[in-house]
């Protein structure tokens, strides 16, 4: 079997065997085809793409290139959550225990933040004491002991998709869609969930920029996760608009509280419960409606946030910061950005306040970095509301006050202010299944 | 400038600027651009073509990516041909002593055979103490003096298509229209000829397999030619006929001389009627018919024969082997391939006809290897030809008979006999002009 022909073949648009798939990952991995050969293939696929066979074939490949993490010691349905990259997006917190609360088990590897996204173990770091590095016999006994656990990524998962990644990064090839899919989901067959929940961002700041790319890489991805045994949904959600309305480490930890006592905002509560019902639907729960019902219940009645509280201590974080939010240091300097422009907010550019965010300490520009994790930006209005002249905008948080004017001007670029009110959008676009694509 | 951006804008189809295509040319061939970004961008352009001046630019950027060789010192007119790979084709010394007759000059550097085509160098080899070695002056020199020079390639012609030309064949993307007209056609301009003919062969052993391609390749040849203020005509002929009968050096050689004394076989004869007025066609020597007339006049006067011997003599080579071609030493041994079938000949795979030839030591198979200049087939029968059971196909010779065997089986396998006569084509399908394509 030579590489060369299967570049041949892939461009000339025929199908590849699962053996030829199997030969070009494993022997890219392995170092004995080039990178020149990878990216001629690479392009000849953004061209002609991958049937649901293909990319299953190479998706299982990638994942098998490395360690393929055994869940097995843990009892009970293992739900994995994914999402595409958002602002804010601190739902990890609040889906995980409401679902562990019924018995489905969450055993979460979470990458960290890098530019403009938070990760969800950074945002747990800002509870003091809280660990995220554990053996993987200890991560295993406190989801066997709690249902849930978040730690740090560790070991080497998925090493094939880095390579390529990085190939991809510098030739051109990124936004092929097959590929995107490829390489979100060779990571979570790798993890080793039972099921998977796939959040998939659209709008003008995510990888997909329209509704019908973003519902062909759900159905992609749905297709891999069926076609390698697990059971996958996706749900296509707005980017354009941040969910609820903290951004920065400690002040989404307290967001997370707020809405598991059922106080939080209103966006950010109903995606949750949408989120969490559709966990609980992957585990066999019950019908979609039933599930999300009983998400619901699971935050009025106190529950879930009993169990965000089990998993704090079982991580060594000190559970009273969470019984009381305010116990979180304040930031040292804060600054309100005023409207000097009247009408209704259109849409928000979340990609550039998770800059911003980054930019007053927030998250990390490069690996080194530290975090000031009372940093980011509380909005105080959101997408549709009526704007006047001398309104606040949002606050910024900081600890170091020199870093108010780089925010500031990124923060004002990134909200757009117009005299129409603008149209309302449902917060899920569209849900993609086995068989079945709603929209909303 | 970054290369990734460049391949950015040829995967969406937007046109390049000269400075990027120049960027990407010069920045590849110092080795700064890496094989992998340069792979991913032949297969976007395998995928999204390149416009006439985007292919003109790029094809100039890898001629001048070396030495150009400055024909200035020779008088003239210099006019080049390049044949898209031929077998049996010895049109080169034919046509060149015509025009050279006429006061065109033709200052041909030329490669040496591989595989299954032999060099116009190893041709001329076959006739002793001929040297095709010369220092730039002394072929300056010779052409100023006869008008004709045929010397073995030496400096550094266009070594970005050398690189590009490397790994196309082992990325899948040598089977690009453009790609392949900025091969050709960047080594063209880097010799340094006023005007080219080229020969671009069609058929099942050709690069182009179908008419419409090769009529595409020579158009876009064409427009780099003139892009690049180089007259340029493009025949289209017929790859599935050898041309004459000979194959092999001094076989060929004598056949050279038989045509130009008016003895020759009719299709090489006409053929090389065709080529030889259109190059004086590029030299501005009349309309091409009356070009064609001249053509036939030298050969029938004699002065194209006597061309030939002048150049023979200024190479060093003994022209009396020119004057008697019987001079040349036979092959010890010779073979007929006899038919045990009835019928026409249909076709021949001319492809394999010449690696027999090769197989029976008229070529290298690797560079160190050592020609049998007496070694070939003479061709008894044509495509057309009726055929009788127990009639001599063809005859094969060699000075070692061990030879024999593989070349025999290779040979037959290479001409294909039917039940009825095939159809007629033209020696020649088309010819492409700036502006104008006729097809015959």
């Amino acid at each position: 079997m030579r590489m060369y022909d299967i570049i041949h073949k892939k461009r000339n648009n025929e199908e590849l065997t699962d053996e030829e798939i199997n030969f070009m990952i494993n022997n890219y991995v392995s170092g004995e085809i080039p990178d020149y050969q990878m990216s001629a293939m690479l392009m000849a696929i953004y061209f002609n793409g991958m049937n649901d066979r293909e990319i299953s074939t190479m998706t299982n490949a990638m994942a098998k290139s490395g360690d393929m993490v055994d869940l097995s010691s843990i009892e009970g349905i293992k739900v994995d959550k994914h999402s595409t990259g958002g602002v804010g997006d601190k739902t990890t917190l609040i889906i995980a225990p409401i679902v562990a609360y019924y018995g489905v088990k969450v055993a979460k590897m979470s990458g960290r933040g890098l530019g403009h996204t938070g990760g969800t173990v950074d945002k747990m770091e800002a509870i003091p004491g809280l660990k995220t590095n554990f053996t993987q016999e200890e991560f295993f006994n406190i989801v066997n002991k709690t249902g849930i656990s978040v730690i740090g990524q560790s070991g080497n998962l998925a090493p094939a998709d880095k390579k390529l990644y990085a190939l991809r990064d510098v030739t051109a090839t990124v936004e092929s869609i097959p590929l995107i899919a490829a390489s979100i989901m060779s990571k979570k067959l790798a993890a080793g969930s039972d099921c998977i929940l796939l959040d998939v961002k659209t709008g003008s700041g995510a990888f997909m920029k329209t509704l019908d790319d973003s519902i062909s890489l759900a159905e992609k991805m749905v297709a891999i996760g069926e076609n390698c045994g697990r059971k996958t949904v996706a749900l296509i959600t707005d980017m354009d608009i941040p969910l609820g309305n903290n951004i920065g480490n400690a002040l989404e930890i307290k967001e997370v509280v707020d809405t598991l006592k059922g106080k939080g905002p209103k966006d950010l509560t109903e995606i949750c419960i949408k989120l969490a019902g559709n966990m609980l639907y992957l585990a066999n729960k019950g019908t979609l409606e039933q599930c999300e019902n009983m998400a619901k219940e699971a935050i009025q009645n106190g529950y879930a946030l009993e169990k965000l509280i089990e998993m704090v201590e079982a991580q060594g974080g000190d559970i009273d910061y969470i019984k009381d939010t305010n116990k979180f240091e304040p930031a040292k300097y804060s600054c309100e950005i005023i409207s000097d422009n009247e009408g209704f907010i259109n849409s928000m550019d979340t990609e550039g306040l998770g800059i911003a965010s980054t930019m007053l300490g927030a998250g990390r520009e490069t690996k080194e970095d530290d975090i000031d994790y009372a940093a980011g930006i509380i909005l105080n209005k959101k997408v549709g509301d009526e704007i006047k002249k001398g309104d606040i905008l949002c606050t910024l948080y900081t600890n170091d006050k020199d870093k108010f004017e780089n925010a500031k001007n990124k923060v004002k670029e990134s909200i757009y202010i117009d005299a129409k009110t603008p149209e309302k959008t449902p917060l899920i676009f569209a849900r993609v299944e086995k068989n079945s694509i709603d929209k909303f």
